[in-house]
């Protein structure tokens, strides 16, 4: 397809335009996703089939299930009821917008291109004049949706009504194709619609925070991208306002409104609406540089990676509520994980680094990419889990009534946020700070880098995440002094998550080699970086080696459903046993946490993997061992329904 | 369910009582189904689900699809035009219903009983008053139904027409209804219908044979019940007029009218017609003494075995015609090998061994049903391959457009064969003649045989075909002097099929083992059979062990495709390599004919399997050994689609 503009050129142009240099902002910057290009067989075919199976299969559903249709309803343009089952439904039509437009900055579409020009007509159309945007009040203020109660009067439900969570969305798309196409068409609706809010919300105003949170990050963005102020205030007074509401909680702890976030030290409730929370509020932080939303977020980290995190990065235990568990509460065949608070939890790590500049966050970032969240999306691109369990008996329809991934949900949110989440991800690999660079996620991948003191290009050579050799080549323009640093993953350290939930059970050190341009490396180790400061010249090589095994895992004495049992991880990749590898069965099977595991690249499984191999031994049958195999989780359900378990009881074998 | 009557009782009097004891007929005769109880695992939950699932949904295809409406609209019940798409859909109800009354035989449910008697109704209804029972043809003599050309007028189309297959197919229906529920509704109707087409066939009327062959089964099961000896003179005036009427061919050899059957020797054209037409001969030579058809058709079947038969049992090798290839011509992946003309060959061969009392017969009974036939129907009972190829990309849509199993076909024979040769199974395991009881295949079952020298009770403990160790207790009402003869299958003694179209590479001898009361036999071998004669008491227990090891076989050299090949056999199981169980691939594979395979029971994998183990060289990787698995052909394509393979590329491992 021919580029016909630059949408690379202008993506940085308008980033960096909007606001003064000067004011507060993260210490650390991304390269922006548009300054990445992955080249990697793992990551960029997933890039693709985004593109061309899921934004386009997930368009076509929102046509179908009548989303798009509300947008021309609430316009005048067709008569009709709202056709979808839910308020927030338009969220999903703003979502995928959004990952439309990631695609266009990466893969110019003209087709897309104009087909996102006409929807963001209808949208504008189905405005009010005042700004107000949310279809289901526009179209019958006085009757809520199917599957819906409450009433339809604008602002009358602000913990249920999600006119502030669809706005913050719409916020983010609007950004999103504005910094792409440079087109305001979309832009200005979502300024006229933030413009109402910040008159209608504030002090002295409405002084309800939304009660699901959202508008709090397209604010920020919003802000970023006009120069605004009042924007990240409006924000900020959100975040302000949660628990703390004329005084007494208004939704309690489902919607983290239990106290103010000042005195909060534990994630609880609903756990998109907590991860998107804690992502605004390390926004808020960064912009405005008050530490203390820092330390509140940073008690609450330590609270999840401790306690409430899955191995597969997933958080979210109870079904009920959508919801953290307690302390510990990690159940597996009934663990909730929705995709979306995997996608929450990412973004919430990767801030907490952009704050901190420590390997920890994207160690959890990392673990829930490559597992809880990757597990969200069927190897095709077109059918999705909503939850995400670490076990089945293929029988129980943990999905929404199915034990398969699903098309389409009536609450979609999932296929629509990692419709969006995908084309964003190169942003996620590497980051600056002044003359630093940091590599954070290992894949093939070109990168240009904006130093203080230059421009540099970047190309990684690896196999990762089946093999440990990545090689990087640093192209300064010129001779340049400046550091980089490469992550050291945790799991290469024997520390698969930080504190002790997980621990390996093997203890072999392991052998990690770092050279560069050849010679051998003394590592200087930082926050979990390795760093390498030196005059580099162009096509200076770094060369690091992180030792792929198979390593048996043990969870935290007080994981009751984990006792006595371990799983297998290797690398980022946690791995689970599914029958059709074990001879239709896994709850029989017991692993000797002694024996060996065997792992080896099969190209021709689930679009090539590294199968884990061994022995279990059959519980059911005295003992008697049989050939074992487990598979990376996140591609798991691929080959038809039977059961699966990430973890497995332990067995001496004897 | 409460047992109303004794089908038993009553099928045993009806098949008693038509005919003259001393009339010609199959020196040996099998004992029926409803004297025999499979009481094993393997084919006994068959049973079952061909009862709760396989004909309720057939039926409900029928309703479904309209063959049932044509029998209202051609009563003139209903108004419309012909529903389905072929002429001789009528054939499906027919064996639907003679399915079910076998399976009412066994398992009386007076609902299915009722709706029988209906739909019988309605087919009664759609007679014509002379006879006539054709419903496309009764409802619009002017206009062929959608998918077919030639013209509706009665008897103008007797090659293509199928109004003698249909009316054949009624027979045996009619037939199996009035053995097991004593009524007379539908045989009336079927003796009608057979009196209008013997005044209307024969000497000096018309003389055209069939197009399809079917009738002649269908005419001799009347002859049985009726007595009436037109019906099998008509039956061999039809097999007689084959390839000499009016002195010239008229249908070519694809329907085996290229000459008579006494001038035939080799196996052409359509296989199911073939099949139904050998079998049909095999009965009118029982029924007649007459050898010169006996000659006939086992010159043909020596040509089958010898050069046309695949390892799986299947005959039809060419898609094009439905039709016999040359004489090995037997490509794998776009083998044919329709599941009616497994069903076809199935009963060919049982008549063959009726006639001769020989055991090579049942070995490719055997091979047939356990392979060829089964893999027809899924293992859930509700889906169906019509052809059976012995290889798969996973790609190719072999089956009428799916490259899986499908619900239901718009030629739906094979659905509707299945359903009523399932139920029918249990009638080909055991036979006798005057004092000698045949045992000629193998399951768990009891047996009630009716010996000259009086009742003979035999129970079968086994987990056939799983293990060889088969027990036998025979229970004569009193000592009495009679011969057991159980079958000693080709593949026990190094010869899987006779002649040398397929042979063993391994050529270990089998240590066959024979006990009776523990004490052991010298084996008195005979027509392969293992023949004891003794005063058999009450209590008898006669124990034969057959070896089950996985052998290596080598197909004819003149086998173009499976040149340089093997395929892995155990006991009678055919096996096959799926892309599922060999890391997403197996035309990469090659196997080592000097190498050792493992093969143990999976209870879980595929309801319960053998699975054969070992290790493969990967072609595309310098040889490369993995981890090898091979399951039973017969439940390849439960577990998602991908490359299956029966015959793998010989190498020799270093």
């Amino acid at each position: 397809m021919k580029k016909t503009f630059s949408p690379l050129l202008l993506f940085s142009l308008v980033i960096l335009c909007a606001r003064e240099k000067t004011a507060p902002d993260y210490p650390i910057q991304p390269v922006p996703f548009t300054y990445v290009q992955l080249t990697d067989s793992f990551w960029s075919h997933r890039l693709e089939i985004n593109r061309e199976v899921t934004i386009p299969s997930a368009l076509r559903k929102c046509e179908k299930t009548g989303r798009i249709r509300n947008f021309e309803i609430a316009a005048g343009q067709q008569d009709g009821e709202f056709q979808s089952p839910y308020p927030f439904d338009d969220s999903d039509v703003y979502k995928i917008i959004e990952g439309a437009a990631y695609s266009l900055a990466t893969f110019p579409d003209e087709k897309l291109s104009a087909y996102l020009d006409s929807l963001i007509a209808k949208i504008a159309a189905a405005q009010e004049d005042d700004g107000y945007l949310m279809t289901w009040r526009t179209i019958n203020p006085n009757k809520p949706p199917t599957e819906w109660s409450g009433s339809a009067e604008r602002w009358s439900d602000i913990g249920g009504g999600h006119e502030l969570y669809n706005a913050g969305h719409m916020y983010e798309a609007a950004v999103a194709h504005y910094q792409v196409t440079g087109k305001r068409n979309f832009l200005d609706v979502a300024i006229k619609n933030a413009d109402l809010i910040y008159n209608t919300f504030g002090p002295g105003k409405l002084m309800q925070p939304p009660g699901h949170q959202e508008i709090e990050i397209g604010l920020v963005k919003l802000y970023r991208v006009t120069g605004e102020k009042k924007y990240l205030d409006l924000a900020q007074f959100f975040i302000d306002q949660r628990g703390n509401s004329a005084g007494h909680e208004l939704y309690g702890a489902y919607s983290q409104d239990h106290r103010p976030i000042f005195e909060q030290n534990e994630a609880v409730g609903h756990a998109v609406r907590a991860g998107y929370f804690y992502s605004g509020v390390a926004d808020v932080a960064a912009l405005t540089g008050e530490q203390a939303y820092i330390d509140a977020i940073d008690n609450i980290w330590e609270n999840v990676v401790s306690k409430k995190l899955y191995i597969t990065g997933g958080i979210g235990a109870r079904r009920h509520g959508e919801a953290f568990g307690d302390n510990y509460e990690l159940p597996n065949a009934n663990a909730y994980n929705e995709t979306c608070a995997a996608i929450a939890n990412v973004m919430w790590n990767f801030r907490m680094f952009l704050l901190k500049g420590e390997s920890k966050y994207i160690d959890v970032l990392e673990r829930t990419l490559y597992n809880g969240l990757l597990s969200g999306i069927s190897l095709e691109g077109d059918t999705y889990f909503y939850p995400n369990p670490l076990a089945s008996d293929g029988v129980a329809a943990f999905n929404q009534g199915a034990t398969t991934r699903k098309e389409w949900f009536n609450c979609s949110c999932c296929p629509s946020n990692i419709s969006r989440f995908i084309p964003s991800l190169p942003g996620y690999f590497y980051a600056h700070r002044d003359d630093t660079i940091y590599v954070n996620l290992y894949a093939a991948s070109h990168a240009q880098v904006e130093l203080k003191s230059g421009l540099v290009q970047i190309s990684q050579e690896t196999d990762y995440p089946w093999d440990g050799r990545i090689k990087l080549i640093v192209k300064p323009e010129k001779v340049t002094h400046f550091i980089v640093k490469l992550r050291l993953p945790g799991w290469s350290q024997h520390q698969p998550v930080p504190g002790d939930l997980y621990t390996y059970i093997d203890t072999e050190s392991s052998a990690i080699e770092l050279t560069i341009n050849g010679q051998l490396q003394k590592t200087d180790y930082h926050n979990g970086f390795l760093k390498m400061t030196r005059e580099w010249q162009s096509g200076d090589t770094i060369e690091l080696s992180l030792p792929m095994r198979v390593h048996k895992v043990e969870a935290h004495v007080a994981v009751a459903e984990d006792s006595g049992k371990i799983a297998l991880e290797r690398g980022p990749i946690v791995y689970c046993a599914e029958a059709v590898d074990n001879f239709g069965k896994v709850t029989n099977l017991a692993l000797d946490p002694g024996s060996d595991f065997l792992s080896d690249f099969f190209e021709y499984v689930l679009n090539g993997v590294v199968v884990v191999r061994g022995f279990a031994a059959r519980t059911d049958k005295n003992s008697q061992l049989q050939d074992f195999r487990a598979i990376p989780y996140y591609a798991w359900n691929h080959r038809g329904v039977g059961e699966m378990a990430v973890w497995l009881p332990m067995a001496l074998f004897r």
